[in-house]
């Protein structure tokens, strides 16, 4: 079925110990909406400016992208500029032009109202409300949000928080939330702000799948945590947009089953950490651009090996 | 077959987010061997003070652990004073007393000579490699470093990595090791000073094990690295320890069975999850000293209920 994401489409300029690139395609949107792309049809909302052209269009609608609720408003497209050292486990903020996004408002086209899947990249709580608002019949709602939106606008950010069935963080970001520095306290603490599912991602070291007696249809599931790792990966060139490219493979994978059980979870997490790997490799949507389902499978299956433990084995 | 451990036998006086407690039965080789006793026979060889007392020796002898390497010195044993805050990610040394640690000399008791494998503790490098010379007939030797032997005492280390099979450290001690920051990197740059095969501990997150086509004697298996998940755990009272225990569950495992196979080495590498797992819930060695196999193989099933995808579940 299909999802709609509502995030920011937008350039980076980017500086890594691999080299520099000068306002490529990113944005939290573009990168979960190519990653998803692999698994089902997507729909994006956001807003661009007038540097936006054609190509970059091309890049979503060539792999099968509903651009329609992409706006083109007057002015340049959100911008940001940041460099990655040594680990490379954090970016360094060097510039952040809103542009045409600081005054983004979602206008959701009546074509997108039949959508099951909902997913609220990234974007001001209030906005993230509004779109979840405007889409009462969706089946399932996922969520992102970031350091920013936690400290300063927490009100409105626990308003979303009471509507989304999963939410996507990191580590930081699950600490910062709740106050605890224990991940399995504070994922418990977040799902009592209203989250079924807490999707805990841990960079490198892949993510934690937290669950509450909401989380499937069914109840009555172990609510034993799931661990899926992430690939070992020597090449790493650029991690911009590795969070959005996992929450676009998990949630793609999701969207594509007939229904939300534990093994389909656990699989979109292995799909998550696979979409993850491959954004990293090339600057920018290169990679995600280039790859293809026959080769995500591939190393779907190379994620199962590193990690499973089959005790009739040699 | 059994383990010979060389290392430290200390105490702790330890301050973390959960207490504090002063000089409580730690070290290297004491947390290694309590998670190694429950899988093969343990022989330590170490040095202590007049300050260890029957009671203490008892903690080992009565989990079946021959201390009568345990050499019993004038002056008091090594003393560690160290606190954890926030994460527990890092501990912050506030006092090491080596007293007759500082002086240790390891002796090997005739008795120990005709044991299969060898583990040495994070001690000098030039010790290390003396005990190493002085156990020629060893099956197979592990072992362990840290930042200070690799920052200072590099020479003498790399002559100890040229005669260890199976390295373990952290994700730390492989960068400052390499200069890489790579992981993979890293790994290949480590496997080629010596050991066949590398165990990367990313605390919280589990490890990886990375091998190269010396790390099995049939050769020929897969160098795919493999990762083994850490059980997310509610209740982390002290760190300390926990990577000296994984250490233990690991090796005593591998050392239970009759070959080092594939299957084996990602065994025992859950076996060290589910032993350093232990470890951290209550302060100094408690903790491994009231655990039971039985409940250890529990905690393993649950390790691999975590991380397993079971395709063909619901």
């Amino acid at each position: 079925m299909s999802i709609l994401v509502v995030g920011s489409v937008a350039f980076d300029t980017l500086t890594t110990p691999s080299g520099s690139r000068t306002k490529v395609l990113g944005g939290a949107a573009t990168h979960f909406s190519l990653a998803a792309s692999f698994f089902t049809d997507v729909r994006v909302v956001g807003v661009v400016g007038k540097d936006f052209l054609p190509e970059h269009e091309a890049v979503m609608t060539s792999k099968g992208i509903d651009t329609s609720g992409i706006e083109h408003a007057d002015g340049l497209s959100f911008h940001w500029t940041g460099s990655y050292e040594g680990t490379m486990g954090e970016a360094k903020t060097l510039g952040t032009d809103l542009n045409v996004f600081g005054s983004f408002d979602p206008k959701i086209p009546a074509s997108y109202k039949d959508t099951d899947y909902l997913f609220l990249a990234n974007i001001d709580p209030v906005l993230q409300l509004r779109v979840r608002q405007a889409m009462p019949d969706v089946k399932m709602v996922a969520g992102d949000t970031m350091n920013y939106w936690i400290a300063d606008h927490r009100a409105n950010l626990d308003k979303v928080l009471a509507v989304e069935d999963i939410l996507i963080i990191n580590d930081g970001e699950a600490r910062l939330l709740t106050g605890e520095h224990n991940l399995v306290t504070a994922a418990k603490k977040v799902m009592a702000m209203g989250p079924k599912s807490l999707v805990i991602k841990h960079g490198e070291y892949g993510a934690t799948a937290f669950f509450s007696d909401r989380s499937f249809e069914d109840g009555g599931v172990s609510l034993v945590p799931f661990r899926a790792p992430a690939l070992p990966i020597e090449s790493v060139v650029d991690p911009t947009g590795a969070g959005d490219s996992f929450a676009g493979g998990f949630y793609g994978y999701i969207a594509s089953q007939p229904k939300l059980t534990p093994r389909v979870f656990r699989t979109a997490l292995f799909y998550g950490g696979v979409m993850g790997s491959f954004a990293v490799e090339r600057f920018g949507t290169e990679r995600l651009e280039n790859t293809t389902r026959e080769e995500i499978d591939e190393r779907f299956g190379l994620f199962r090996q590193i990690s499973h433990l089959d005790l009739d084995a040699a």
